[in-house]
Parts: C-alpha cells; sequence; structure tokens
C-alpha cells in the first residue's frame, strides 16, 4: 500500500515560505504617532522582472495574512497569542493553501508566469506583521490596546515603506477584496503616480451603517468578554475566546446571503428525528456550524487585531477623508485604471457602493469598469467565485502591463 | 406657570392594571413535563358581551409583555430578576404606554368599543407569567435553567388554559406580530374549534436558517457571559448584562432594514469634527444607538426568558410538527379565516413565508387574505406602520363577528 502523496495542484505557485523585512524608519500614523519598529510579513510569488515592472500587491480582508497562494511550508515565525500554535499548522492560514490560491498562481487570474506578486500581512495583524500582540518596545511586553488606533491609509503606507525597502517604486497593480479592496482604493489615491491599475474586488469607498453595526458588535462582544482585561490579555493565560467567538459567527451570516444559508443547511436538525428540547446544545445544523466556525477562528486569530482592523475598515470612508465629503472630489487625484467586481448577494458590501465609484470615476473621465457578477453566496463570493473573476482580471490586466515572459 | 398634564390620547383605553391568574391544573408541555403552579399575568380592555363572543386575544413577540394598550398604573409585581426594579417603572413596559397601543383602542384596529381584547404576558416571560425567573416549588429558588424548556404550543396551551379559567371558551380572533404571528397560527392549527379568526402580521411558519442564526448568536452571546452562571444567576447579584445586551444589538439591527439604519444614522460620526482614534468609544452615532439600546433593555428583561423565548420561536415550524414536512398537511385543519400581513424590507420575517401559507391555505379552500405592505423600516414595521394596518384589520373583522355595539 503507498501512501497518498500530496502533490502540486495544477496551477499551483508550490511551496512557499513567508519571509519578514524590518522596515528602516517607523511609520507615521493618521492619528498622530510613531509606530517602530515595524516588522512586516510577506510572501512572493513568480518573478520580478528586471526592469521591476510587473509587480502586483495583493492586499488581504479582515482575517487573511500574508499567505496568499501556494503551500506554506512553515506556520509563522511570530504566535499570535498564548497557546496559540501547533493545532493551527494544519489550518487554512497555516501548512494550508493560501486564502487566494485559486487566483494566484501560473495562469491564473494573477498570473505568475507573468506578474511578480507581493502579499503582506497587514499592519495591526497578527501573523508576523507588527500588531497589537507583537512587543512594545517601551514597555518589553505586548502592546494589547496601547497599540495606537490605526487607519486604512496606515495599513496602506506600511505596505509602501515595505515595498520601498523591497526596492519596489511601481505597482502594475495593486488588488484586493473586501478590506483589502479598500487598500486598494487607498493606495490609487495616496500614491497616484505609483499605481498603474487597481482592481476592487467586493469591496466599498466606505462601509454602509448597517456595516458599521456588524462591525461595532463584533468588536464589543470581544471587549464584553471579561477575559479582554481592557486589552491587556497577553501573558495572563486568558484570552477574550468567547466573545471572538461571538464576533467570528456575527461576521459569517454576514459574509453569507440568506439563501446561501437556506441551500447549505436550511432548518435540518443535528438529530433528524425530532428536536431535544435544550437550551445549551445545537439544535439545527446551521448552530453546530457557526459554533464550529468561532471554535477554529479562535485558535489562529488574535482578538486585538481583530478589533483594530475592524475599527480601521469601519473608520475608511474616502469622500470623508479625502473629498470633504465628495466622492468625486476624493478620486479627482486617481490616475490608475479601476477594474470594480461585486456580488448580487453581497448584502455586506452591496454592489451600489461599486456604482457609486464607478459614477464618480466616470465623471472624472478615469478609466473604470465595474462588473456585477450574479452569484448567491454573498461576501464570500470574492473567495469562492474564482472561476468566473479570472477571465475577467486577466482580460483586465492583458490590456496594458508588461508583456508577457516579461518576467524573465 | 401650570404644569403639564398627562391626559389621555384620543382612542386610549385609558390607565389599566396588569392582574395575575393562577391556574388551577398543571400545563403540559412538549418536553414531557408538567408546570405548576403557573401563574398568568394579563390585562382586558373593553368590555366581555354577554355571550361572550366579542373576545380577540392578542399575544406579543420576544421582549413584550402583557401591557399592550394604555398607560400602566404600576409596574409589573414580579420582578424580573436581582436589582431590577424602579428604574424602570417609566420604560417602555414600565408606566409608558403598552407596546401596541396604537392598535388597541376605541376606534382603532382592534376596537374595544366592539372587541373584548385580552393580552397575556407569554409563558417563560418575565413579567408576570411564570417563567425561568419564577420560584421552582421543588427548590424554593428561581428556576433558572431548570425551567422547563418550552415551544410557541406551550404557551398556546397555556393561554388556552388561562382563557378556560377566564370563562372564555371562543375567539372572535387571536392576533399577534412575529412570535405573536406564531402563537395565532398556532392557535388555529391545535384549538380549530375555538378561534373564528387569526391575524399574523410579520410572521411566518417557520424562521429562515438566518433567522435562526442570528437567535443561535444572541443566545450564545448570553450563554457565554460568565455572569450567567449556567442559568443559575438569579440570586447571586450578577447577571448577563454584558451578554444579553449584545443579544439586544443584534436583535436590532435585524429588527431593521439597511435603508432605515441609512436613513436614521447614515455613516454619521457622534463627533463631527472628525474620527478620535478609538477602539473603545462609539465613534459612529450608529454604535451609540445600539449600546443606548443594549443598556436599557438590560433594565427590564430577564436573560433566561431571553433564552427560552428566541429557542421556542426557532423550534417552531408548523409543517414539522403538524404535517410531516408539508405545510399543507399542517394547515389541513384549521377553519378560522386568517389574515396575513408582511412588510416588503422585513429580513428577519420576510413576506415569502407569509405568500406560502397564504398559498397553502388557499390550495386547502380556507378563506385567507395576504397583504404585503411597502414600508420601508424592516421587521420593526409590524410596531410602526398603524396607520396602513388599521384599515386592513377593521375591514377582515368587520367582516364576520360580533355586530358593533354587542359589548353592551
Amino acid at each position: 500500500m503507498t501512501k497518498p502523496v500530496r502533490t502540486l495542484a495544477a496551477g499551483s505557485v508550490g511551496t512557499v515560505e513567508t519571509q519578514y523585512l524590518d522596515l528602516p524608519e517607523p511609520v507615521r500614523l493618521d492619528c498622530g504617532r510613531e509606530l517602530h519598529p515595524v516588522r512586516v510579513a510577506y510572501e512572493t510569488y513568480g518573478v520580478l522582472s528586471p526592469r521591476r515592472d510587473n509587480v502586483i500587491l495583493v492586499c488581504h480582508a479582515l482575517s487573511g495574512d500574508a499567505h496568499a497562494a501556494g503551500f506554506a511550508k512553515a506556520p509563522p515565525e511570530e504566535s499570535t497569542r498564548d497557546g496559540f500554535g501547533a493545532e493551527d499548522r494544519d489550518g487554512v492560514a497555516g501548512r494550508g493553501l493560501g486564502w487566494w490560491d485559486g487566483m494566484i498562481g501560473p495562469g491564473k487570474a494573477f498570473d505568475t508566469d507573468r506578474f511578480f506578486v507581493v502579499s503582506t500581512n497587514l499592519l495591526g495583524g497578527c501573523r508576523g506583521t507588527t500588531g497589537p500582540s507583537s512587543v512594545d518596545p517601551a514597555t518589553g511586553r505586548p502592546y494589547g490596546s496601547d497599540f495606537p488606533v490605526i487607519t486604512v491609509a496606515d495599513m496602506v503606507r506600511t505596505e509602501r515603506a515595505f515595498l520601498d525597502a523591497l526596492g519596489i517604486e511601481r505597482l502594475a497593480a495593486v488588488a484586493g477584496g473586501s478590506l483589502g479592496g479598500m487598500q486598494a482604493l487607498e493606495w490609487a489615491i495616496l500614491f497616484p503616480d505609483q499605481v498603474d491599475a487597481v482592481i476592487a474586488i467586493a469591496s466599498t469607498h466606505a462601509l454602509h451603517p448597517q456595516g458599521v453595526a456588524w462591525n461595532a458588535i463584533a468588536r464589543d462582544a470581544i471587549m464584553r468578554d471579561p477575559a479582554w482585561q481592557g486589552g491587556h490579555y497577553h501573558g495572563t493565560g486568558r484570552a477574550p475566546d468567547a466573545g471572538m467567538g461571538l464576533a467570528r459567527m456575527v461576521g459569517h451570516i454576514t459574509y453569507l446571503s440568506a439563501p446561501a444559508l437556506n441551500e447549505k443547511f436550511g432548518r435540518r436538525l443535528q438529530f433528524a428525528d425530532d428536536i431535544r428540547h435544550t437550551i445549551t446544545e445545537p439544535e439545527f445544523e446551521v448552530e453546530s456550524y457557526l459554533r464550529h466556525q468561532a471554535d477554529s477562528f479562535v485558535k489562529r486569530f488574535d482578538a486585538n487585531t481583530y478589533l483594530y482592523t475592524s475599527r480601521a475598515l469601519t473608520y475608511f470612508d474616502l469622500a470623508r477623508q479625502h473629498g470633504g465629503g465628495s466622492l468625486e472630489r476624493a478620486l479627482d487625484g486617481v490616475s490608475a485604471r479601476t477594474l470594480l467586481i461585486a456580488f448580487s448577494s453581497d448584502w455586506l458590501y452591496p454592489p451600489a457602493a461599486s456604482g457609486d465609484l464607478e459614477k464618480a470615476l466616470r465623471a472624472l473621465g478615469r478609466p473604470v469598469e465595474f462588473h456585477e457578477i450574479e452569484a448567491p453566496y454573498g461576501h464570500d463570493c470574492f473567495l469562492l467565485e474564482e472561476a468566473r473573476q479570472t477571465p475577467i482580471i486577466r482580460r483586465f490586466l492583458g490590456e496594458h502591463g508588461p508583456a508577457v515572459g516579461g518576467a524573465g
């Protein structure tokens, strides 16, 4: 009997290792503080062209990390909190496939035969980049809630400094979904001369009030957990797992559509014969699913990172930040070509917001295209609907940019 | 200077006092247990006709109580938990107006010039009817989580026993919104010969999976609060206020529509000048609103009642309970006329479910009408859109039933 061997999937970037880079300079933040030192966890896929003109920066969403494609060689160097470790090695973000593996690789949407794809863990993260679980040099202990409150613009400035350190000046494209798409849009405004193309998927120029509310509930769930301890739980042997599990449950339901939940679970009971008259145990399959999602998430994620990242994405508001309330004015300096993709059933990041962006960019005479994909899985579509996004992205990236084979 | 005097609103039933009745017999429950003693808190409005043929039973939703109309004379006799008390006397369910005051009174939808309207606090409640905060005769202490897990059918059987004790055999109508509508539909199936008309508003024959999920999250928020103490928090000086606050926040967002949140709050900041870079404090008005709703709710409601009532409404499934999976078979015994009202923007109890009920009843040849009202406020419409429900309900009740003036 031969043991099955895990082989590379067709189009895979293969086995990759997360790397780390310490920024030479402090990062200046919107809140007025400076952060130093700042370490950035990153992965790269493909080959940098001699002219360094084939770089695509990929930005992740709330619970992602630098491991966007291929198989991870090893788990991240830094553990996110006490007790976090080995049990996550086979998890989504550990040895498993990268979170956007279906989109990044040879012949894929972000074609590594052509582009040098760079993926970083965002500022405030818990997967190798400096965040609330990192050691505060002023105290020698983890920052916890002493970590400065960051914005999407701060994340982008960190990415800019990181690419500088790598010797990369221009981006052929910056791409991401959800919070990743916010970063992509922010790039186009903060560094208009250094971005050729923006790809913002299932994203928005400003989260709508219901989304702000869901995020507030998720954060309150963490902060109301006594184990949060005002944000200074590191090193205490306790962490707000109960609260962060709740936050994750809220997230999961907002990432899916009601019809997708119908299709996936219906009202099926755990024990098909009948209800068992219990308050504490799951009765419906969807209840069991939620608890499972909560339990696995708390093993791989830091609660403070959740708080900071969630806060940043609710703050994000291009019109307020850059346009005195006007989205068109905010986008006036953008020179990149913009590709917007949204999904019909995404009620957390509804297509209408991408429509607003398209309208404003079109009014400014900027090149923009917007594709609304009819798909039933809600916000999660940006991670699931790879087959339908791929031709759109490949064509968009093929229109301009470096010639095929330019990576050699 | 004269002090403003609170006078009766036109069409008001006036000042009312919640009354209490102890059922003579134990209530047999779906879970197999019997509950005894059972006290029922209730209010009545209007005059019982000599033939006792003008009774409308009004059933409340998750957070309601017996005080459906008029001004309360005094707060409920039983406090819901330690520390609960005076501060609630001016709250929604205390001295204030009843929760459906806009619908019940002289000349209103449920016209007290004509009908004798009876409203009870449901079984498992915390506003006077026996529930988890009541004393368990077996121990002399509050039941807490030893209270039996109840169903909507158990609530209806309790209402039936209560009306028996009052000497009322038949109902001219049974009416309610949301969980109240579930009770109304259950009445029509359990006691088909004793109900002339059913009015189910913003309700369903079975909550959809997303609704099941929201309820599971809300319950988990309570049970994950260490102050819940396995359900035995009464008398400990601690209560799961943090968790129940979260449950209420989730509830509030699901009761409103996304457009209603846009209109009500937009992305307005608490301090209009700019963000303050804070994780712990509310920044957006909608965040502040949620915390306020949470704080005021925990003062007037018992967490275990929330758990039990939420569980009952997720169990409710007419097809599973009564039809071997078929809604039509479940409704086969119904003889009441049925009025269904739903609201276009209600995504927690979507109109489609009322459509299912209409279709099944129509296929069975039963008299049914279904009105979908275009209104933007989500599930809360059943409490808000009084003006548009009133003519529909008055006409429906006017077609049959006792003659005007029959109450004399």
